[in-house]
């Protein structure tokens, strides 16, 4: 019998105590032993709920048990998230989490704390909810040079362009009538603004190019500017506007880089990302031998985030007392400025603005929807950064601009 | 440092000595151990070709050579293949393979085997090429109860479905065109009739419900039959025809079954199955709390099979001495008759033929395509394989009739 402790009774805690209900028998097989939650930790009381008897509000409780081997820290946040877990692990007590806060920010430190106490620090549950994506980058892809992750990371964001892209939706609405379903927070800056996915997409690359790759690094644009619009415009060009977390190693004068960016981006219907819809995410991996291999799922989700997290409490469950080999060097991937990365972009101006684009831009070939007469949108060559934002600023007046992810396969 | 052995140095075998050249850096840095291939058994001499200082002709060679811990069985086939892996595990050698059928013939027994002796017998590369699916099935969806498989696992008949579908070609046409491009074998009958697909979803099964499943034992129907025609009416109606290898389980009064088929079904843009197309495979898996996962990616071809090869030995040489838990439990599986299971079909007939269908099938709808003046097609309600046969009995003479997979999510 293995006792393992919950950290925090939300919506992904309260999933894990129902995961190891609901699917026990199959659970212990798996683990090979009895798993027994013996304490909820939380601030709140929950009388009437059978959780009640094995709620605790003082973490030292949890800390000075030595019959607790595995903590499950699904509170969230920094603090005190942090100090708990480096104290569980220092205490010898395997941790694992859904919290990509605090593995944005610390993963590196608590693994190394983990391992120098033979204990393990997973996080399966913090990039994709309840896609398995942490285990086959750590344990499957061993045999390739990842040079790319793209991902749909985030799905309230997902949710919302979807909303917008089938119903010809604005966001704000689309944003409202999301918050109504809890697919959105009251405060939903985080997601639509991207810092969720970025956060993500800071650990998948970590992983990938094993090397710590630093969030607050990340070029970031948020979906607050789409507009039905655009949307328009995405139909088309047969294209979806998807906000993407891409990454990818080049090589520069013999130099390993890194570009990062969270931005939205026009897709074709070639790369399987294009059929991700609602609140399914997906992450597509590129390796120098697999190519392209994608994984798909919920990416939130009381239920399907508590399977990840519970399959992390499996695998520390089978692995007591022997650490599992982590793919995360604490030397920081060095993160060149988007400035010149380049690619093509999408374009919407005034039609008096044509004659001067193609003075900037070249030859274009130009893109019109009914709806809109006065204006007419096309799509640029492959361009740096750095010069495309130049030629905007000389065009001015630009309605909008969106990049383009060429296809993936 | 640890030797291997690689038997066959076909197209796989090519590939598991490329990537484990190309990347050797990087696969030794996460094996934790240097990785030299000591021998490769082929019948055939590669004169000026690096290699063939290390080919050999006698298995026996690498048999009685204590220094050659992990074996990489990529020859195919039962024999002598079966015989081979047999000996090395009990000599003590790990063995990886991407050998769907010997695995499908033999699995439980070469795994209790390999776990008799303290040694691994890994095959990653066994049923969907690179994708990574047996080790997410393993040791990810830990916390799970897998209710359903359902996959395109075969990259030759889903490039032909493709090609059909976008250009409007024939079955033959395409085949041929396969044939040349080296994307279909002289002898296609495995690929076309669904045997590869069938072996494939009978190890995924026995996987997923930790039972058996005997693959003789699985409906099984090719794609030789489908034509351009259909593959219209499937654009009417917004779907695509793929070939699908599904099973779920299912419990009838008490008692556990399994369905399990392989046959061409139409499937509607609402799966992201839909979207997978050319020579990429993708498998769709289902957990009671997980919800939908899918894994996507090339599922044959030299290098991407060879990279999951390759992960299953850098998994053996980190596992030295240890086994890796697996879940297959040598018991039988029980394989229902698909005679009871139920879904929706769609049906060609005659227009003069409309009446009698409406007789039997109650009040169907109907979809006709311009080019195709003389006939109709339509969509059964829900309704069991064995009534649905006989009404078509009793209908006679129905031009085509294809399943329908209903929205996986």
């Amino acid at each position: 019998m293995t006792k393992i402790a919950v950290l925090g009774y939300g919506t992904v805690g309260s999933g894990v105590v129902e995961v190891l209900t609901q699917n026990a028998k199959l659970i212990n097989n798996k683990a090979k032993e009895e798993i027994e939650v013996k304490y909820v930790l939380d601030l709140r009381d929950f009388p009437g709920d059978p959780i009640q008897e094995k709620i605790v509000h003082d973490f030292d409780v949890i800390l000075k048990d030595p019959e607790v081997r595995v903590v499950v820290e699904v509170m969230g946040g920094l603090h005190p998230a942090y100090e708990f877990t480096k104290a569980a692990l220092e205490e010898g007590k395997s941790v694992c989490t859904s919290n990509k806060e605090l593995v944005a920010e610390h993963g590196p430190e608590l693994i190394s704390i983990a391992h120098a106490n033979n204990v393990n620090y997973l996080f399966e549950a913090s990039c994709g909810g309840g896609i398995p994506i942490i285990r086959p980058l750590n344990s499957s892809l061993t045999a390739d040079d990842v040079d790319e992750i793209t991902g749909i990371l985030n799905g309230t964001t997902n949710y919302i362009l979807t909303e917008m892209t089938q119903k010809g939706l604005k966001y704000e609405d689309v944003l409202k009538d999301a918050q109504e379903k809890g697919y959105a927070e009251r405060n939903p800056e985080a997601d639509v603004e991207g810092h969720d996915a970025c956060r993500k997409l800071a650990i998948l690359s970590s992983l990938a190019y094993a090397r710590t790759a630093d969030y607050k690094g990340i070029y970031t644009e948020g979906i607050t500017k789409i507009t039905p619009e655009d949307i328009e415009y995405a139909k088309a060009l047969d294209m979806q506007i998807k906000l993407l977390a891409t990454s990818r190693k080049v090589v520069v004068d013999g130099v390993k880089h890194c570009y990062a960016l969270v931005a939205p981006f026009l897709i074709s219907q070639n790369t399987p990302l294009y059929s991700v819809n609602g609140v399914y995410n997906a992450i597509l991996v590129h390796g120098n031998m697999l190519g392209y291999a994608m994984f798909y799922g919920a990416g939130a989700g009381s239920l399907p985030t508590a399977s990840a997290v519970v399959s992390d409490v499996v695998d520390e469950v089978r692995h007591l007392g022997r650490t599992l080999v982590f793919n995360w060097n604490p030397a920081m991937l060095d993160l060149a400025s988007i400035e010149d990365d380049k690619r093509r972009f999408f374009v919407r101006i005034k039609e008096s603005q044509l004659d001067k684009a193609r003075e900037l831009f070249g030859e274009i070939g130009t893109i019109s929807v009914g709806s809109l007469p006065d204006e007419v949108g096309f799509i640029t060559d492959e361009i740096s950064e750095k010069d495309f934002n130049a030629n905007v600023e000389k065009l001015g007046g630009v309605i909008s601009r969106i990049r383009i992810k060429e296809d993936a396969v």
